[in-house]
C-alpha cells in the first residue's frame, strides 16, 4: 500500500483535520500521481457536511480538482509515464458499459460514475478519497493531461469549475452569434465567463449587485446586469440564446431571469439547489423556452477544455493557501470571500 | 357590420348566455366565415372565469376551435373564396414584424400575438370574440384550410388541441426510432398519441391511473404506463427521448417523471398550471434533462398539421353537443369527463 496524508473530515459535524490513510498499490492501469495542488469547490463543503444527504462516506477526504506529476505507473499504463503533468477532476471510474459510457458521456454513466471522494470502489475495496491528499492512485481512463502552458496551481480548478462551464457552453453551442448570460461570478461563473468569451460569444453577467462589476469587465464579458434593476430585466428581455446558471441557491428566484431569454432559448442550471426549485411555467411557454441542467462534462470534453484553455490563456483566478487554512476557506467559500478559487498548495501540507 | 349571435359570458362568474353582437365588415384581407363546429377547450373555461388573470374581457364570446365554411370575402382575399372549408385556431393577427413573426412563428409574436377571444384587436376597434358563435370575420393569413377528407365537426378540435401537441411533436423531433411519452390522456393528450403515433414514434400514454388503458390502445398507443405503480416507474426509468405533459394541474408532481427521461431527453408542458411548479433541479442535471414549454403553434405548422391529419386519417373523438349545453359540457371536462372534447353544432343554435 502507499502511504497518504491529507485532510478528512471525520463526520458531517466535525471540522477537517490531519489525516493519515492508504493508497492501493498500482494495479495494471492505475497512475499514482502526487498531488501539488487542489481545488476548494463549494460542493466539497456539501458534500463534507452531508448536505445533499448523498450518505456521505466518512473519514472523507474532499477534492476533485487534483493537479499533479506522476509518480509512477502500473504495468499496462499506455497513455502515462513518469513525470507527467496530470489531472483527475470529479469522477475516477464509471460503469464503462452502460449506453451513456458507450458514447463516451462517462458522466452521464447511469449506474453512476465514481466519484472522486466518498464514492464506492467498483471493486469494493471500500470508498474513494479525494484530492485534500499527496496522492491519488487513479485509473488511467480518468486522468487527464495538463498542458505546459498551464501552471498547476492554475490547472486545478479547470478540472471541475472549468469543466462544469464548458461542457454545456459547447453543447448548448455558445460561439460567435450566440448571446450568453452568465448568472453569478463565483467560481463557476468567472470561468464561464472566460470559456464563453474565449468561444467568440457576447457575454454578459447576470447579477443581483453591482460588486462584481468591474471583476466582470475584466474577464471579458461585453456587459453587465444586474437583476436588481427592473429597467435593465426590462432592456434585456428577450435578448439571450443561453443562460449559464451557476448560483446553486434554491432562493435565487429564476423567474425574471427567464424572461431574459430569447425563442428557443435555454437556462442551464450547473449547480444543483438543496431544495426543489418554483418554476413559473408560463414563462417556458411563451417563448418555448429550456430549463436544462448540466453535470461536469465526460473525461474526452476535459481533456478538449485543457486544450482549448492551453491555447486560448485562460486559467482561474486562485487564491492559494496551506492545506491547515482549509477550515477557514470554507467558511470564506460561504460568505462568497474568495476571488475566485482557493487552491490548496500540497507542498505545505 | 355583420349581426352575429352566440354564447358570452357576461363576467366571470356568470354562466354562458345566448348573446346578439356585430362582427366588423370584411376589410380588403378579410374572410367571412359561417361557424359550423367549434370545439369546447379547457382554456376556454380558464379564460371565461378568468382564472389566468390575463384580464379576460367581458362580454365574451369564448372558443378557438373553428370550422366553418367562406361565406364572403374582402376584395384583395387570394387565398380562399366563397364556399371554401376553412377554420380558425387560437390566434387571429399578429405584430408581423418582430424577430418571431418574421420566421413564421407567429405563436411566439413577441408584443403578443392576437388572440381569437377576449384580446384587443390591433386596430383598437375593441375586442375580439370567439366560435361559440355563428359567424367570425378574420384576416386571411390566419385562416387555415381545412382539407375535404376532415369532417368539420371532428376538423374544429384540430385548430387547438391538434396543433399544440403536433407542434412540441415536430419541434423535438418525434418520429421512428424515437420513444415518446405522453402524460395525460384528455383532448390534448389522445391528440398528441395519434400524431405522434402516425409519426412513426414509440408511443407511451403515462396516466396516473388505469381508467384509459383500453382507450390508449385503441388510439395507437404501444404502451401503458400507470404512475402510481413503483415498479412501472422504475422499468421505464431513462427510457423517452420526450414526454409531452398535457396536464396543466400545478399538483402534478413531475419529478418522478423526469426520471423516465434518458440523457439529453425533453419533458414539454403544454399546459399552463396556474401556479408555480417545484421543480427538482438534481433530476435535470443528472442525465442532462430538459423541461421546456411549447404554445399551440405557427400558421404556417397549422396548415401543415391540417393535410398531416388529412392524410394519417387522424381525427378528435368528439362528442357534438348543441351550444345551449355548453356549461353543462363546462362542468363535464372540469370532472375529465369527455371522451374526449366537444364540439358545439352551430346548426343547433
Amino acid at each position: 500500500m502507499i502511504q497518504a496524508k491529507g485532510f478528512a473530515a471525520a463526520s458531517a459535524t466535525t471540522p477537517l483535520a490531519p489525516y493519515a490513510f492508504e493508497r492501493r498499490d498500482p494495479k495494471d492501469h492505475d497512475v499514482v500521481i502526487d498531488i501539488k495542488f487542489c481545488g476548494v469547490c463549494h460542493s466539497d463543503i456539501h458534500m463534507t457536511r452531508d448536505e445533499w444527504n448523498f450518505g456521505s462516506v466518512y473519514p472523507m477526504v474532499p477534492g476533485h480538482e487534483i493537479a499533479g506529476i506522476v509518480r509512477a505507473v502500473g504495468p499496462k499504463v499506455k497513455k502515462y509515464k513518469v513525470g507527467d503533468r496530470v489531472g483527475v477532476g470529479c469522477m475516477v471510474d464509471s460503469c464503462r458499459t452502460c449506453v451513456n459510457c458507450d458514447q463516451e458521456l462517462e458522466n452521464y454513466c447511469i449506474p453512476g460514475s465514481t466519484l472522486t471522494y466518498s464514492s464506492p470502489e467498483r471493486d469494493g475495496s471500500g470508498s474513494t478519497q479525494g484530492g485534500y491528499s499527496d496522492v491519488i492512485v487513479t485509473n488511467e481512463d480518468f486522468v487527464l493531461r495538463i498542458p505546459d502552458e498551464l501552471p498547476l496551481d492554475k490547472a486545478a480548478p479547470l478540472l471541475c469549475a472549468g469543466i462544469t462551464t464548458y461542457s454545456p457552453l459547447r453543447h448548448w453551442k455558445a460561439g460567435p452569434g450566440k448571446t450568453v448570460g452568465v448568472l453569478g461570478l463565483g467560481g463557476l461563473g468567472h470561468m464561464a465567463v472566460k470559456i464563453a468569451v474565449a468561444m467568440g460569444a457576447n457575454v454578459t453577467v447576470i447579477s443581483h449587485s453591482d460588486k462584481k462589476r468591474e471583476d466582470a469587465k475584466a474577464f471579458g464579458a461585453h456587459q453587465f446586469l444586474n437583476t436588481n434593476s427592473p429597467e435593465a430585466l426590462t432592456e434585456n428581455a428577450l435578448r439571450f440564446d443561453l443562460i449559464i446558471n451557476t448560483v446553486s441557491s434554491a432562493d435565487l428566484d429564476l423567474n425574471p431571469i427567464l424572461g431574459l431569454l430569447k425563442l428557443d432559448g435555454t437556462i442551464v442550471n450547473v449547480g444543483a439547489p438543496d431544495k426543489p426549485l418554483s418554476l413559473n411555467v408560463f414563462s417556458l411557454l411563451l417563448m418555448r423556452r429550456n430549463f436544462a441542467g448540466s453535470v461536469i462534462g465526460s473525461i474526452k470534453e476535459t481533456q478538449e477544455m485543457l486544450h482549448f484553455c492551453a491555447e486560448h490563456k485562460i486559467t482561474p483566478e486562485i487564491e492559494v493557501i496551506a492545506p491547515a487554512q482549509v477550515n477557514h476557506a470554507y467558511e470564506r467559500v460561504l460568505k462568497s470571500d474568495v476571488r475566485y478559487r482557493f487552491v490548496l498548495d500540497m507542498a505545505k501540507l
